[in-house]
C-alpha cells in the first residue's frame, strides 16, 4: 500500500546513515542533501554525533515524530527498528533498502514477512527490501546515482529491479528524459509494482499527475490488478510502456534464478498488455525511446512529415516508419507549398521528406514547422537536423524549442550530433525537451506506440449462455479429459454451435436421426479408440437406404457399443483453443487450423472474457485474416460468427476457471455458418493442478 | 579509381585553405594540424601570406609537385585547379569538398564530369565532389568533425553521404569504434562506394588491412562490382555490414529526390547483399553496434555464457538471443562449476546467466569468464557490468580489459553506466575496447551476424543446358509475352520439367497423343482466349473412348483452331519467377504457390545466377519449408529436385538477360517430381525496355 507520506512526506529519517559516501547508508543522505528535501530529515547512527553535518540520533527509540523512514542497517536490525517507527514514532512509510532477505534465504523470506506484517497492522507502507529506494519531486531517497532530473511533469517509473532501474535511468538522461516518481519495490514484501501503479491510478488527477508511466516487471505477481489499473490509466489519458522480462524460457530460467519467482507465460503477458492497453518493450533503448515519445504531444494520425537538413537519416526514418505502417505523404501543391518553397536555398526539396540542405538556417526551418502546423495535412513531424562541427547551432535548437512548445502537433526531434554539438544539445534538453539520437530507433518506437491497441472495453457479455447449467456441468465433471458427451452440454451451454451428433442403437433410430439432422451425414463406430483403422468412418452418407447398410456395416465391428450419426460439415479448418494460466486466467488463442497453426505458428491470443471487439482484433491480427475474408475463389468464413464464437468460449471459460486446456480443432467455416467438429477439454480441480 | 597516394600521400596540398575554421577549407587544415600528418602541407589562398600559421602560396601554379590536393574552392574554379594540378604538380589524388556540383544541377553535373575526365587522363583519382573528404591513421583530410580514432586495426568506412558519415561516427565513437580509412565518395564523379570497396579488395593484406568494412549506401550503381568484391572481402576473412538506405518506396522517393539517383528494388538488394554476405543494417545505431561485434573476436558457435552483477539486463539478454536463435545453454555439473561457485559469493548462480551478485569482485569476474574459456561448452560471452554510482570499479574494467585480450572466445562488454562511471567507461575503451551500452541491441546484432549466410560459392554450372539453343529462341522471339511453343523450348532447352503437351488437329492424333503422354490426361481447346468459359477444358481422361469423344465436343466450339492433349500434374503448387532488375540482373524468388505467395509473402529471393547450395538456402528459408518437406499425412515435394530446377532457370536468365520477367505458376511438385504446368514470359530487347 503506498500513501501520501511516501511521496510528501513532511519528515524523513534515515536510520543506518553514515559518512561514508561510498556507503548506501552514505550516499543516501548526500542524495537527499544535494537534491534538496524542504522537510525535516533525521539521521540515525549509534557510533557518530554528526552525519554529513546533520546531528544524529543513537537509535531508533530517540528519534522524534517521522512520516517516512528509511532503513540502510542490516536485515536482522529492521524488524525491531520498524516495530518501533511504526508503534511509536507515527511512520506511514518505511523505505528498506537493506540486502539479505527473500532473494537470499527462507529465513530472509520470513523475516520480511514479519515487516510487513508490522507494518500492515499500523497502516504503513512499506517499501522493499532490497531496493535502491523512493525518488519523487520532494525527495531523493535513493542510495544510487544518477538522479534524474525529478518534476510533476515526468515519468512515472516502477521498477521490479534496483540495478535494472539505474541502468535504465542511465539510458533515459541522455535523451532528456525526466522522471516524477520512482520507485523501486525490490522484494516487493508488502507493495509490488501493481499496487504501486493501483495507487497511482486511485489519485490521479488528470492536469496534475504525470500522464506517463514505465514499468520493468520481472514477474507479474497479480495479473488482474496490473490490468484493472493499467487499463484504467489508459483510459483516462496515461500512456504507459512496460518491459516484462524474461520473454524466452532461457530467459524465464534467468528471471527464475535471479528472483526466486515464478515467471508466467509469455502468451498470458502478450495478451494482458495488448488488453491493457500497454506498450510492450523489449529492452531498455526501446523503453527509454517509446518514454519520449510519451513525452512529446501526442500523434493523433499516421501521416508525418520528415524534416531533415540531411537526406541519409531522412531516408532511413521513412524506411523504418513505412515499414512500421506509417506514412509519410508526399506534399501536395499548394500555394502555401510554392510560398515555403520560394523561402528555402534552391536545390531544397518540399516534397517529402523536406530537405532544407546542409545550408539551411534556423528561419527556414521556423517557416517549415509552421507550413506543416498549419498548411500541410501531415498530424506530426520528425525534424533531423545535426552539425559537422563548423559552428554553434544553439539558434536553430533555441527556435526547434520554441515551436516544440507551440505546435499542437507532436515534433519529434532528432538531434545525432552528440558529440559535435554536446552543448547546443544539453541546452536544448534542459528547456525541458527530448532527444532521438538514432532516427530509426525513434521510427520503430513509434510504429510500436501507434500500433498498441487501446484498453479493451467491457461487454463482453452475450446473450443465451446458461451459466447455471455450465456450473452445474463443470461441479458434476471428473477430472481429467472429458467424453464427448460431457462437451456437447458445455457447447450448448455457452451457445456455441456444434455439429449434430446421435448416437443410436437400432437401425430405425439411426434412420431418424439422420433424417432429423439432414442428409449428407457421417456415421461412426461407438467403442473402438482408432475408428478410422478399423472401418469405423463412414463419410457422406447421403440416402436412407445407405444408413440402413452402414448401421449393420458398423454394428459388427469388434467392440462396436452403438453408432452415431453426425452432421458432415465442410468448409474451411479453424483453430480456437485456451489454456488456463496460473493467477492470468485463460489464454484464449485463435486462427486458421492444421498448417497456419501448425507450421506457420500463426496464432491471435488474448486474455479471457474478451468483448466482441477484442475478439475481431484478434482475428484481424493474424496474417491469414485475408483467408478468412475469403480469397479470390476460395469461399471465406461468417468472421462475425467466429467473433462470437470466441467471446461464447470465453464467457464459458470465465465461468468454469476449472477448465485447464480446451482446443476446438477443428471448427469448420464456411460464409453462412461455423460448427464445431471437434474438441478436447481437460478439466482440473485440486488446488495445486499445475497450469 | 584509389590508389596510394590518396591513403599515403608525403605532400598535401589545400586549395582554398582560410584562417576561418568555421569554414570548411580553414576547419580542414586545422583538422590536418591537429591530427598530426607527417608529410608536406601547403596551403593555397589568394588573399593571405600565412593560414594557421602555415606559408600560402597565392594559387595552384605556385605549387611544388604534390601527392594529394583537397579543394575547398568554389565550384567554377575547380577544373582549372585540377588541371594544374594533375597535369604540373603530379597530383595523382584530388579530393574535392566543394559543392555545387551534379547535386544541384545539369551545369554542375557535366562540370564533375569534365573534371573527373582530365583526372581519368592523367591517372589520378578524384573524390568527390560534393564530399567531406578522406580520413586515414595518416592524414584527417576531413572538414568536419568528429575526428575518431584513427588506427589500422579500425573499421574502413564507406559513406556515400557526408552528413551521414559524420552521424554514424557520433553514433559509432561513444562505443568505442575505431576506424582505420573514412571514405566519403560524394557524387561519385569518378570513384563511387563499389570503386572504393575493389580498392580495398584488391590491396587486402591479411593481418594488415582492416578486417572490417562499414558501408552507407543510397544508391548501388555497379551492382556487380560490389557483389564481386565484398564476396572476395568476405572470403578472406572480412567482415562487412552496410545500410542500403530507401528500402520502402517512400525510402526511394526520399533518396531519389535527395541524390537525384534511381534507386534500386529492394529485393535486389536484399538479394545482392545475402550472395555477398554482407549483413544488412536499416539504421545507424544498429550499423555502430554490428561494427562493435565484428571489432570483436569471431563467435564460431551459437552458445553464449551471460556474465552478469545484475539480474534484469541478464534476462533481457537472454530474450533477446534466444529469441533470434543463439543459445543460452545452462552449464551441467562438473567440478569446474563447483569449483567457481565456490569462488563466488552466497546466492550466486552459476546457471546461464552466471550471476555473481551486486556485490561481485573483478577477482570473481577473472574467475568466472576463466571458467567459459577453458572449462564450459561455450562459444563467446557476453559480460554485463555497470554500477549503482557508490564508488569507482576501475578494477573490474581493468580485468576485463586483459581478458578481452587474452581470451581465445570473444567477449562482449556491456558497460550500461556511462553517466555513474563515465571515466572508468572511458578507461576501458581507451585501451582499444567497444563497449555495447545497451544489451538488447547487442543481441540483435550479434543475431543478426550470426545469421547472415557465407558468400555464395559459384558453381552454378548445370548440365544439359543448350546455350546455343537457347540463345537461338530468344533471338529469334518478338517482344512482349511469349506464345506457349517458345516458352517449352526455352524450358526444354534449360532442362526445366514441364507438363507434355501437344496440339492435334485430327481424333488419330489425339489418341496417338494421349498414349504417348500416358493416362489420365487434360484436353483444352485451342482458339479461344476463355478456355473454362466455353467448356473448353476437360480434366482427369482416363481412356481412349473419353479422349474420341472429347476431341469432337472441343472441336465444336466457336473458335476452336485445334485441341490440346497434355499430361495431367498434380500435387503440391509451388512459385518460381524471376525480375530482371536493370543493374542488378535477375532477382529469382521463390515459394509455395496460391495464398502463401500471394497473401502470407512468404517468398524467398536470390540473384541470378545461383548455385545449389544457394538455391537449397533460399527454400530453407521459407516460413513454409516444413510443408514442402511433407507435414504430418501430406506428401512433400521433391526438395533436391526444385533447387535444381531453380538453378536450371538462373542458368537460362543468364544467357537471356532479355526476359525482363518470368512467372512460372503453378510448378505442381509431388516427392518423386515437379513439373512447370504454366508459365508466363516476357521478352524485352530494346535498350530502354523498362526493368
Amino acid at each position: 500500500m503506498v500513501n501520501d507520506k511516501l511521496l510528501h512526506p513532511e519528515s524523513i529519517a534515515v536510520i543506518g546513515a553514515s559518512n561514508n559516501t561510498m556507503k548506501p547508508g552514505g550516499k543516501l543522505v548526500k542524495n537527499l542533501v544535494d537534491h534538496p528535501f524542504r522537510g525535516k530529515l533525521y539521521v540515525v547512527n549509534p557510533k557518530s554525533k554528526e552525519i554529513q553535518g546533520i546531528p544524529a540520533f543513537s537509535t531508533v527509540e530517540d528519534l522524534p515524530s517521522v512520516d517516512l523512514a528509511i532503513l540502510a542497517i542490516p536485515a536482522p536490525f529492521c524488524l525491531h527498528a520498524v516495530e518501533v517507527l511504526v508503534a511509536q514514532k507515527n511512520t506511514k512509510a518505511v523505505i528498506i533498502i537493506s540486502a539479505g532477505f527473500g532473494e537470499t534465504s527462507e529465513e530472509g523470506k520470513k523475516l520480511e514477512q514479519q515487516i510487513a506484517q508490522v507494518a500492515n497492522r499500523f497502516g504503513a507502507c512499506l517499501i522493499g527490501p532490497n531496493c535502491i529506494g523512493v525518488m519523487t519531486p520532494h525527495h531523493a531517497s535513493v542510495f544510487t546515482t544518477p538522479i534524474p532530473p525529478l518534476v510533476p511533469g515526468g515519468c512515472d517509473f516502477i521498477s521490479g529491479s534496483g540495478a535494472t532501474a539505474v541502468f535504465i535511468m542511465e539510458s533515459g538522461i541522455p535523451k532528456g528524459i525526466r522522471f516524477a516518481n520512482v520507485f523501486s519495490v525490490g522484494n516487493s514484501a508488502q507493495t509490488g509494482v501493481e499496487d504501486v501503479l493501483a495507487y497511482l491510478d486511485e489519485t490521479y488527477k488528470p492536469g496534475v499527475s504525470s500522464r506517463v508511466k514505465l514499468l520493468y516487471i520481472e514477474n507479474i505477481d497479480n495479473p488482474d490488478k496490473l490490468l484493472f489499473h493499467a487499463s484504467s490509466l489508459v483510459r483516462k489519458g496515461c500512456k504507459i510502456a512496460a518491459i516484462k522480462a524474461g520473454s524466452s524460457s532461457a530467459g524465464s530460467r534467468a528471471a527464475s534464478s535471479h528472483t526466486g519467482a515464478l515467471t508466467s507465460s509469455d502468451a498470458a503477458v502478450e495478451a494482458l498488455f495488448r488488453k491493457a492497453g500497454i506498450v510492450r518493450c523489449y529492452g531498455r533503448e526501446e523503453l527509454t525511446t517509446v518514454a519520449g515519445v510519451f513525452m512529446c504531444k501526442e500523434l493523433k494520425g499516421k501521416n508525418l512529415a520528415i524534416i531533415t537538413h540531411a537526406g541519409g537519416p531522412g531516408v532511413m526514418l521513412t524506411d523504418a516508419l513505412e515499414d512500421g505502417g506509417l506514412h509519410i505523404p508526399q506534399i501536395p501543391d499548394s500555394p502555401a507549398k510554392q510560398s515555403l518553397k520560394e523561402k528555402l536555398f534552391e536545390g531544397s526539396s518540399v516534397e517529402n521528406p523536406i530537405d532544407f540542405l546542409a545550408t539551411g538556417t534556423a528561419e527556414q526551418l521556423g517557416d517549415i514547422v509552421d507550413a506543416c502546423e498549419n498548411d500541410f495535412d501531415v498530424d506530426g513531424m520528425a525534424v533531423i537536423f545535426g552539425s559537422p562541427g563548423l559552428f554553434p547551432i544553439r539558434d536553430v535548437y533555441e527556435l526547434l524549442n520554441e515551436k516544440m512548445k507551440s505546435c499542437r502537433k507532436p515534433v519529434y526531434p532528432i538531434l545525432p550530433s552528440i558529440i559535435n554539438v554536446k552543448e547546443d544539445v544539453s541546452y536544448f534538453l534542459s528547456h525541458g525537451n527530448v532527444n532521438f539520437p538514432d532516427e530509426v530507433l525513434l521510427g520503430r518506437a513509434l510504429t510500436k506506440v501507434i500500433h498498441t491497441p487501446a484498453p479493451a472495453t467491457s461487454g463482453s457479455f452475450m446473450e443465451g449462455i446458461d451459466l447455471k447449467a455450465i456450473r452445474a456441468i463443470i461441479e458434476q465433471a471428473k477430472e481429467g479429459y472429458q467424453p464427448p458427451g460431457i462437451i456437447h452440454q458445455l457447447f450448448d451451454a455457452a451457445g456455441i454451435p456444434r455439429v449434430k451428433e446421435i448416437v443410436v442403437t437400432s437401425e430405425t433410430e439411426a434412420v431418424l436421426s439422420s433424417l432429423n439432422i439432414g442428409f449428407p451425414v457421417v456415421m461412426k463406430v461407438v467403442g473402438p479408440v482408432h475408428k478410422t483403422d478399423v472401418g469405423g468412418v463412414i463419410l457422406n452418407i447421403r440416402n436412407v437406404a445407405q444408413v440402413r447398410k452402414e448401421f449393420h456395416h458398423l454394428k459388427e465391428i469388434k467392440g462396436a457399443e452403438g453408432v452415431m450419426v453426425a452432421q458432415m460439415a465442410s468448409g474451411t479448418e479453424l483453430f480456437l483453443g485456451a489454456k488456463y494460466e496460473q493467477d492470468f486466467g485463460h489464454v484464449v488463442l485463435c486462427g486458421l487450423g492444421g498448417i497456419y497453426v501448425e507450421v506457420l505458428k500463426d496464432v491471435a491470443s488474448g486474455l479471457a472474457p474478451l468483448s466482441l471487439e477484442e475478439a475481431g482484433s484478434m482475428l484481424r491480427q493474424l496474417k491469414s485474416y485475408k483467408i478468412l475474408k475469403g480469397y479470390r475463389k476460395q469461399e471465406g468464413v461468417n468472421i462475425p460468427q467466429f467473433a462470437e464464437i470466441i467471446v461464447r468460449l470465453s464467457n464459458l471459460l470465465r465461468h468454469a476457471t476449472e477448465i485447464k486446456e480446451i482446443d476446438i480443432n477443428p471448427l469448420l467455416g464456411n460464409e453462412t455458418e461455423i460448427l464445431a467438429v471437434d474438441a478436447r477439454v481437460r478439466v482440473g480441480k485440486s488446488s495445486n493442478e499445475y497450469s
